[in-house]
């Protein structure tokens, strides 16, 4: 029975979100959603016009047979940081627990979960939605993201080319050093990238930048950067086309890729094949030799902050990494 | 603009949790919600029955006018812990923001904040619901919370004599051998210490304790330890003759002290005279000369715990007090 809660701040957490594990454990809390083992109450926020911000709390429970956990994730979310505060948007803290006791297990930096999980996802989709043998990735948007998108799909596919396309030099720069040698990376163009056998897009944009043309006939694609009424990477005849695997139903029609053709009817329920969680239980098919295009829309849900929270804890206990604190008097 | 975030643990809460500045950070959060100047969601509960467990997290913003503040607190409640893993039923933890970056400026104890909040929240009712000339505090109950009580409301009123009760001798004891001294302190049996021209319930029990005839005709009364539904500690005669304050509707007709009551119809709004933040406002009165009875039924409000984090991690910065850390890569 530990009483100690480990301080795991963002190097630590980054260093010990090692993504095949992250992917395994985000592919279970699926599962578990799928099968009604979890416990994920609605997204409760804290609007502050004022400031041009908000705060939000997500509390998540997961049963995933071998283990469990439980936690909150908060998060802000401020817009105008970097300009006016040399800060970043999003910042987070994720609270980790032992769900038969309450004790607090962690404090987790969640910026850095929240990276690893978002690629992770992605990964997952890919498992059960990209060719077999897909070889090639291409990244649309080079940020931080596009990071995270390849280390966790290269552990669920045998990729080796990748095309990375952004309109910030530096980045591009930045990540083909980061990769060079480790894959057969490239900068290309918008439709450079879509030709690979997976996509991910990682921009925050509004008007859409990958249509129906670009892209290949069995390619599978993860919408990442939509996060908010209005964003859409992908135009509407790439989704009407395209097999659409949703995280969770409300949080895509609100602020997901989908949200814009949803709200103007172009997309209806009837276009959506299934939530990533019933494909991963089987309760929905992923791709066959039938499947043309497919899509993943990610928002990003609770209970993937705490899959890879599980696996920072456990990895950092292993590793005696992080910082012991007696926060509440328990030891 | 400061970048770091302090770590306030138990024993440093408690040394920051000044009482008197807390009630007074409390009372500007009950007005600020009565005047709409707080945002509140409602709790969101993690239940885990397999466990006998649950999680809650409770997020708010409040603008104070001279300072405003955001945070969440998360806290567990296992009621099995004590007797099956010697921990303590309840421990929380405190997210405590900058509200206008989302920076997150401490992680604090929960528990001993609750502590000081609780107490606050008696103190704020007493203040505007207790005579002018009340001298003497009863105390039902002598763990914990008691003492929370006794510090609280001894900054709004010149409480000397104290009467304590609880059936357990050692809480007794230690109760009389930390305050002996600095009050007229005593042991009582309930009616002995409900005879007091203030009173605090702080006890478990679902078969009430306290009933009409034991309490003075103009005696204050604030109910605390009811916390679920089916208990309460007032018996129906007392609540009845009494004039009712609340500190939130829902809370308290789910599971504040008058959940029973009013479950059973024998209480319905009509017979509670406000919310707290009302009276603080001016917009209900308090007690005047005609009032005999009053009852404060505490239940516990997120805007609280937020008031009173203001004020340790305020008073904290000035001390130089708490561990620093850089959890998100900020510094």
């Amino acid at each position: 029975m530990t009483r100690n809660t480990l301080l795991l701040d963002r190097s630590t957490v980054e260093a010990y979100a090692e993504p095949a594990a992250v992917v395994d454990a985000v592919e279970q809390a699926f599962a578990a959603a799928a099968d009604g083992d979890a416990i994920q109450p609605a997204k409760s926020y804290v609007e502050l016009p004022q400031y041009n911000g908000d705060f939000r709390s997500m509390p998540a429970y997961l049963d995933a047979g071998e283990w469990d956990a439980a936690g909150v994730k908060w998060v802000n979310v401020h817009p105008d940081n970097p300009a006016d505060h040399d800060l970043p948007t999003v910042m987070g803290t994720m609270l980790y627990a032992d769900p038969e006791t309450g004790v607090p297990l962690a404090i987790l930096d969640g910026t850095a979960l929240t990276m690893a999980r978002t690629g992770a996802a992605a990964a997952v989709a890919t498992k059960y939605l990209a060719r077999e043998d897909a070889s090639s990735l291409g990244l649309v948007g080079a940020g931080a993201q596009s990071y995270s998108q390849l280390e966790a799909i290269a552990t669920v596919r045998a990729i080796d080319e990748v095309v990375v396309a952004d309109q910030d030099d530096e980045r591009v720069a930045a990540f083909l050093e980061r990769y060079d040698g480790r894959f057969d990376v490239r900068e290309g163009d918008v439709a450079d990238a879509v030709a690979s056998d997976v996509v991910s897009t990682v921009t925050p944009v509004r008007e859409p930048i990958v249509d129906r043309a670009a892209v290949g006939e069995h390619t599978h694609v993860n919408a990442i950067g939509a996060d908010a009424p209005g964003k859409h990477e992908l135009a509407d005849d790439l989704l009407t086309a395209a097999t659409i695997v949703i995280d969770d139903h409300e949080q895509c029609t609100h602020s997901g890729e989908i949200n814009v053709p949803y709200a103007e009817g172009v997309l209806t329920d009837a276009d959506i094949h299934a939530e990533l969680g019933d494909v991963v239980v089987g309760d929905a098919p992923g791709r066959t030799d039938e499947t043309g295009i497919t899509v993943f829309d990610s928002t990003g849900l609770a209970i993937q902050d705490l899959a890879a929270a599980h696996v920072v804890y456990e990895h950092a206990l292993e590793g005696e990494e992080g910082r012991d604190v007696d926060l509440y008097g328990l030891a």
